[in-house]
């Protein structure tokens, strides 16, 4: 097939990504971008990505950015196994849990809102600590409410892990790097809890990739 | 069909959704939830949308949140006039410039994030301000860049307005609440042009529903 995908240990995007890759059992090549350092703003990468974001996914030649859109094409162009379901309520009820991270919790606590809350209100270490906290915490106690009124069988759709899922566990990746507790949200540490049993999942945590142990070695 | 969306005039989400239902020519009801004062957060409305945003859409009495969700709903239920290609890599852009504003610009700028800034930093209007314009200005050099390199033809995709330049129009509608000047983005100041010369934009604009005409008569 040829993927490749340009990514990051630490994205919550590129986390996404590699899940919905090794669920389908497609193989793919990953080149780091240090979005901490600011790699992602080099003249180099934007010819790459124009957004200056990662991940973006190459697929023979033609590429991909924003992680919904990857995960949705490769739906499109595999459909086994499905990330989304049939159904098109089903579909929607999955679109939507997944988007509920990446249109409204996430997109606040990456490092280009980090930077600019230092830059622009002087927030410390700790208030920008406290920001990610608030809205993380946010993004966890939406999913609660909405799992407790349709517990997952096991997974957020059904009996098989797909779009809900991998965002979800995302969204859970961050209250980790946040050290968040998790006794509040019980339904949603479950479902995360059953999906890193899942080696797909277990193998795109971030704290398993290259790039984290070689920083964490410093 | 039956179509209800609660929704919310200065909601840039909700304006998607009300263009999207006109281009399919939907009728639909709209009830407006005023995210301004709080109403999001009565407790009566959260039973409507656990996550406490607007639009929440309702189709025969099924609920589905998310704009983006809504749209790709729209879609399945009712395929023409299409907002996604039928091609699966002209879908993937499609989606790509459309989670550009929906997952990257659009959330930072919201009411709850205003507010945010003003409780925990002390930020006073003119920051609040200056930190939406600064936002805003990025997701419309982002779509400039990419634009510049496919131009529109003379929508996004093509022929026919779709998913992108609903989304894109939205960015744009934004950047008219803060003033900002368009003179640094014709690409994108000529398609939001092009969108708005459509009766299910131009009608779906903020500023021509009820709510806002209320606002402005006090």
């Amino acid at each position: 097939m040829g993927i490749k995908i340009y990514g990051f240990w630490r994205s919550i995007a590129s986390f996404r990504v590699r899940v919905a890759l090794r669920l389908k059992g497609l193989p793919f090549e990953e080149t780091p971008v240090d979005i901490l350092s600011g790699e992602q703003f080099e003249p180099g990468y934007e010819a790459v990505n124009a957004e200056r974001v990662v991940p973006t996914f190459i697929h023979d030649g033609h590429s991909i950015f924003q992680s919904m859109a990857i995960m949705e094409y490769l739906d499109d162009i595999q459909p086994e196994p499905r990330l989304l379901p049939e159904d098109v309520k089903e579909r929607a009820y999955a679109r939507s849990l997944a988007l509920m991270t990446i249109a409204d919790a996430h997109p606040l606590v990456t490092p280009r809102i980090r930077n600019h809350l230092a830059k622009t209100f002087g927030a410390d270490v700790k208030a920008i600590e406290e920001w990610g906290k608030h809205w993380t915490t946010e993004g966890l106690a939406t999913y609660e409410r909405l799992l407790a009124r349709r517990l997952p069988a096991p997974f957020a759709l059904g009996e098989e892990p797909g779009l809900a899922d991998i965002c979800i566990a995302g969204q859970v990746v961050t209250a980790q790097y946040l050290k968040l507790e998790l006794n509040t949200f019980p339904t949603v540490a479950r479902l995360a809890g059953r999906c890193f049993e899942i080696p797909a999942f277990a193998t795109s945590h971030p704290f398993e990739q290259p790039g984290f142990k070689t920083a964490s070695a410093h």
